[in-house]
């Protein structure tokens, strides 16, 4: 282990200094270089298809052989169409607006300086992920489009789609003219090298995990580098007594049961006691398949609910399964959400404009919402083209995070001679 | 040591508790009322200038009994003025334009949805610092203006100054209607409190170190908190073959020899061997009392050079001492200052606009210079009012870092009842 842990902590070091070196020429290549080697990546990717989908086919194999579940062989699985979506979303990140070179603001001093705080990339940006193929070429091109080198770390069980997908996009940087450096995944599964990666400070600037709550914990819990990302989505929707029945009844049916397993979905329903028709919201919830966990008061609202335990105010469930309590007012509901909940996204249901903007003020949370269901935390529905990943800490980037956050800045001061009395 | 150490993580936690409700109640407190809950404790400071300057006298006294040196016991004493500067940088902050609730951009979606990013403060920060009592009063108001929850652990040596300080502040608070937990003093001197602190992950979001290399160091090596800090200021001037001589005579000498003990200081003058003047450059800092040392090329400029070493390249002299190298052209100066620098300011002299802008773009620093001397490296010299410290980490703020990088931000949703497809 000893022997393994140092093969590895070496291989992350000439890693990261490959990507410094691929980093500090990348920051400073054209916006439009950096578009046309992620089109020449995208057009790889589709010229190698049967390539990459055979070496898909040796994962899905030794997969099942190993007995992987039906939904991780899904997560697995690529198909032509799967491919070609793969490659368009990285021609659509070709195209975003990139944040490299953008003033943040700028000023005049009295002394005639001109200064101004301009984004530069991050530099060097570690991704660790599991049995997704297709994260190797989003968080690539991600990093690219922001100037950024990055040192990918994929699962095990997609190993031969990893790199297989790896050689298309880095084919495509080399006909691009960029650094072959900028992107390098791993070449070993040795789970040491993931150890190494953690504790690259001043090799890796940041480390972004994708995938389950196990790595997340993780990296979160051993990372000597900075870490963003969620460990969990346990988002609310409080119904306020003011609120439209209607808008509260489908804001929480579609928070919930749109898709169970994003981390955006409602985990916990908080219906304010002076809300006058519960009723009909938590049915809603049943009638379309959801279990319903409540408090005793909660249950005499319809008896297909089952009872919540103290657990349930803490658990993310990622499935048709919702807890639901009263409480008395926002400032509960805020304290409730605050104590309880993951920081990530929780919404208040009202027609009453105070109530909603003392939940927005009041609820210390990445994201806060008023009249509109927590499935939209997505960097894609706002706006950003995409993300690579929710980040619920508190420094950098928080919320949906896209180029702007893999992205700081640095002071530049223009002068003619001044010097400091 | 175990016990020491329980009971320090006791005692962190309990305030660390308490920082983060209180913090939950400054974040929507109205500027006013913090502007005047600082006037207030700055009315404090000097309604008990008696009282603070005889504590001081009790840490002086210590401090001589001690050994300690004339540097150190400079850093720790207060007079009359000293602690009248001391109020009236708390009240200076009191105006400072208060960040939080600002919005950093907002955009309506295609469905109706209002997006918007608003500043809201950190949570709790730690302060970690070591003789200067000042930092007590600086710390603890930057914070409370940008609605953060402050917890200060200063240095032994100043114990009694910095109780009495802190009783002021906190007797400001009271008076002002702010929770009294804003700002706490860690009140044991126990080494443990600080390795608490330090642990503290998810009861302190960020932790600021003020202080000497060893202190920065420490706390850099040990966090399991994000730190905001920088451990050198090895800061470089380049002078341009196209550098006008008698700027670069001047700068170099203001850049070098106006403070020498301050991080934006220049350890390290690069000229270029096409630059046609160096040697007025070089005697200017000799005549000035500076220790010139250099390459052999160098020091055929004049006889006062004394040889630099292979270390002299990465030290941070803070003191009359300046490395001279020459190098060729301006990727050179790069080259150099990205491998031997410190990422915290640099500058290039020139008349050559492409020059400057391949330097601006090229030196990977918090903070690029063009025809201007380093040791404008300052939160106050940049219009920020007031700094807590520069960073040189890449993630959430760098450079000089006020109000602004004590915040981060929420994403505000505002909808009419949007669900997603």
């Amino acid at each position: 282990m000893q022997t393994s842990d140092n093969t590895a902590q070496q291989l992350i070091a000439e890693m990261g200094q490959k990507a410094r070196a691929a980093s500090a020429l990348l920051a400073n290549v054209p916006v439009a270089r950096k578009a046309d080697a992620l089109n020449l990546a995208a057009a790889e990717l589709r010229a190698r298809a049967d390539e990459i989908l055979a070496a898909n086919q040796r994962d899905i194999q030794a997969g099942e052989q190993a007995g992987l579940s039906g939904a991780m062989l899904d997560r697995l699985r690529l198909t032509p169409e799967r491919l070609d979506g793969i490659a368009a979303a990285v021609d659509a990140v070709a195209v975003l607006r990139d944040p490299v070179g953008m003033v943040i603001d700028e000023a005049v001093r009295p002394n005639g300086l001109h200064l101004s705080r301009v984004r530069v990339p991050l530099g060097v940006i570690g991704i660790i992920y599991e049995s997704r193929p297709n994260v190797t070429a989003d968080a690539a091109a991600l990093c690219l489009k922001s100037g950024n080198a990055a040192i990918l770390r994929g699962g095990t069980e997609a190993v031969h789609s990893n790199r297989a997908i790896y050689a298309a996009l880095r084919a495509g940087l080399i006909k691009g003219g960029l650094p072959e450096d900028a992107i390098q995944l791993v070449p070993t599964q040795d789970r040491a090298a993931v150890g190494a990666m953690l504790a690259a400070h001043g090799l890796i600037d940041i480390i972004i995990p994708r995938g389950g709550k196990a790595l997340v914990a993780r990296v979160q819990e051993e990372a000597r580098v900075p870490v963003l990302a969620h460990l969990d989505g346990i988002c609310h929707t409080y119904i306020h007594p003011q609120a439209d029945p209607a808008k509260a009844r489908d804001i929480a049916l579609n928070a919930k049961m749109r898709r169970t397993g994003i981390c955006g979905s409602m985990e916990t329903l908080l219906i304010d006691r002076h809300f006058a028709d519960p009723t009909p919201v938590v049915a809603a919830l049943l009638d379309a398949g959801c279990e319903v966990r409540g408090t005793p008061e909660v249950r005499a609202l319809d008896a297909r609910i089952t009872p919540a335990r103290d657990e349930d105010w803490t658990t993310e469930y990622l499935d048709a399964i919702c807890s639901v309590a009263f409480v008395d007012g926002v400032e509960a509901a805020i304290a409730h959400i605050n104590t309880n909940g993951s920081h990530h996204t929780d919404a208040i249901v009202t027609e009453d404009a105070s109530a909603a903007e003392a939940f927005l003020n009041g609820v210390d949370s990445a994201i806060v919402m008023w009249n509109a269901s927590t499935q939209f935390a997505d960097g894609g529905e706002f706006g950003l083209g995409a993300e690579i990943g929710i980040a619920t800490g508190r420094l950098h980037a928080r919320g949906p995070v896209a180029l702007e956050g893999l992205t700081t800045y640095k002071w530049v001061v223009r002068g003619t001679g001044q010097t400091r009395p």
